[in-house]
């Protein structure tokens, strides 16, 4: 059974800061594994990797062998039906739109000092791609990542993805190439991220690495970091959806489910103010728990961590809401936009109910890698940006440094930074000889 | 003795592989401490912070003295000199200046399937802004990090300074006033760190934690990473000049010291096509070196980690620059613009020769928090936008939803994911059935 709150209950508080602050993930302590991993590709390079792969994805490898070859992707892209080809690159142009606006604009400009001052963005040399294998080997996510990075500029954009058993996902290859990865290793795990990390006889290095994995692959990215640049490490995915009682609950337990379905972990929230209307939407999920594929995975989601919240009015909704910080926020409701104005805190917000959460999963345009686990008070989705990097820029006139040069000259003496303030007065010593 | 190169001298690359690899900073193991200190803040709160500030900082207090009063910040602040105080100021107009021409600009528009996509961009709620006290204890990095956290709207600034033995720096207070700061406390270390981010009695906790500081406090902002967000882990800093022999060797050797002084572990590198003009400026670096004050740190740091690099061209100065990705590189050449457009790694550039570094310090405008340790590669110095976070927005029309829907159904029916495709095909099916 999900929770049923009422905030006009004299124990909703306590109840609420419960649902925040409940534990979803137990995350292995896989740490010292993944050093001694990471440690191992950084000694024996390629030959840890093909080792590692040998015994964690039952495929014996060679050196040669570890990246796909241009024939061996045509002859897998050649398995997948035009219908899905055509979805795809629907999803590609849609996403690329999207993230073509994103690029920031470098600057320059004179000020009043006589100094010119700006920033300039570029982007990464070399970025890494983590593909999961198996059932969570979603081409979708491919998109999301690599679509930002070739929008960035970055010239080398590399995927690794795991192939146990030698089984790989044909459309995890089309979307690579639709996105224009240029390099695609069949390797995953910890023993993926460190080659990306520190190169190895037969990967060269990247500068960042992102994307999605379990236990073994966010440790190894928290411990590369620093040496590379990671985007967030991701925790289950989450769905708040704010309903009016004008809504189908048939359509709002689906959305629902559309999140419960990914992982037992995952965690699906209704806020309504409409009491009747949220049981409504309960029993809906119930019914369509019962034939739905993935129930194993998303009846327990639901039972474990799903929650029904019944308040006055949805401004308490918009409220409650900003203490979640949902990933992902679907606005059932007669004016979304007035609402949304009420939000502060929320990775992606879907507007109206003929905007259910996996329009963006897809196809919408926005990016579907978002923050987790109330991070999106203090970050953002993945964007052009995670990929580029920005140099400032300072120019000074003599005539500046005149103006400005003295007080920069003080301040460095106040803080006992003797050779700062003189960098500054040799010059300003040789202007005042020049009168 | 720096180290002397020469590009055209056959062990070259060996060489300068071995001085972009030399560790320069041996990072203390302090993580299990720290892992402790900071269980115990989250356990006794407020009465953690005050035992644990007895220990480190020989300093009493209450919980209500925790913080600042207005009263004393007033009397502190009236110890600054006059022109301290407008120097302070006029470093401050300029910083803000800098920043506020990076806010964001929020984006919506309506494509031709009739969505309406875009974003939005707001400050986090709350930040914290770790001071470190003693020696490094830089009114510049108050601004350097308070300016941008107010410029990008944050409602809540916080700043932690420890004050051992109850010594405080009137400039730093003075800086947090100009800059608005709303809070500060006279805490430091991991204890200050996990109050911030867990919050205690008295202590709000914040959503971002940015600011420099020792190994302790390194530790500590890795192990909150996630919890709330973090701005870099920087190393020492760096600084590389390239320079042609047009310039004065005096103020090269100055530039190359403005960076030794802060650190025995900083590195000062020149880059010059000309051998007898890197001989003129290490002399001079010697020369300069017997008088300057901080030369027991300045000496060790020139000696252990400079370097004098030769090479043929300035293009080749702009190769190895880029292998390098220094933190700071000043370009003091005919052409520096020119010089700036072939460098692609750098996380700030001051151009030509009036251009010290130290400018950029204090006064430029630009930040003076820089990616170190050749994490320029792929991160970017501190700015507005590490105080906000963007929410995407997506709005689908039924006409959107028809055109672009079938697409999404057929992904989510790719990935095995039944209740994303069922969430839009309920909503298509009512518009066939609406005709």
């Amino acid at each position: 059974m999900p929770v049923f709150l009422n905030s006009s209950d004299a124990d909703f508080e306590a109840a609420f800061a419960a649902l925040l602050t409940a534990k979803r993930e137990d995350s292995p302590d896989v740490d010292a594994v993944v050093a001694q991993i990471i440690s191992d590709v950084r000694t024996r390079g390629d030959q840890a990797v093909l080792d590692l792969t040998a015994k964690f994805d039952r495929l014996d490898l060679t050196a040669d062998a570890l990246a796909f070859s241009a024939a061996e992707i045509d002859r897998e892209i050649s398995k997948v039906s035009a219908e899905d080809h055509a979805a795809l690159e629907l999803a590609a142009t849609r996403i690329r739109a999207y993230h073509e606006r994103q690029l920031p604009q470098d600057e320059s400009w004179t000020d009043d000092a006589g100094a010119t001052l700006g920033w300039r963005w570029g982007p990464v040399s070399a970025a890494g791609l983590y593909v999961p294998g198996g059932l969570a080997s979603y081409p979708s996510s491919v998109l999301m990542n690599a679509i930002p990075a070739k929008v960035a500029g970055v010239p080398r954009l590399a995927i690794v993805v795991p192939t146990p058993d030698g089984i790989c996902n044909p459309l995890v290859l089309l979307a690579a190439r639709i996105a224009g990865v240029d390099e695609i290793y069949r390797i995953g795990g910890a023993q993926a991220v460190a080659a990306l990390a520190y190169g190895t006889e037969t990967i060269p290095p990247v500068d960042k690495i992102t994307g999605p994995g379990n236990a073994f692959v966010a440790a190894a990215k928290r411990r590369v970091f620093g040496k590379v640049g990671i985007d967030m490490i991701a925790g289950p995915s989450e769905i708040l959806v704010i309903a009016d009682k004008d809504n189908d609950p048939d359509w709002i337990a689906t959305d629902l489910l559309s999140q419960a379905e990914h992982d037992e972990s995952a965690q699906s929230i209704l806020i309504t103010d409409d009491a009747d209307f949220g049981r409504a939407v309960a029993a809906s999920v119930d019914t369509q728990l019962e034939t739905l594929e993935r129930r194993a995975i998303a009846g327990p989601s639901w039972r474990d961590y799903g929650a029904v919240v019944t308040v006055g009015s949805l401004d308490e909704a918009a409220a409650l809401s900003d203490r979640i910080a949902p990933e992902h926020l679907e606005l059932c409701v007669a004016d979304p936009v007035a609402l949304s104005q009420k939000i502060t805190h929320a990775g992606a917000i879907f507007l109206g109910a003929w905007t259910p959460e996996a329009i963006g999963d897809y196809i919408g345009g926005p990016n579907h890698v978002l923050p987790t686990a109330r991070s999106a008070r203090f970050s953002s989705g993945l964007s052009v940006l995670d990929f580029m990097k920005r140099t400032t820029l300072a120019q000074m006139t003599p005539e500046a440094l005149k103006r400005i040069g003295p007080a920069a000259e003080r301040l460095a003496i106040s803080e006992s930074l003797q050779a700062h303030g003189l960098s500054v007065r040799a010059r300003l010593d040789r202007l005042n000889e020049e009168g």
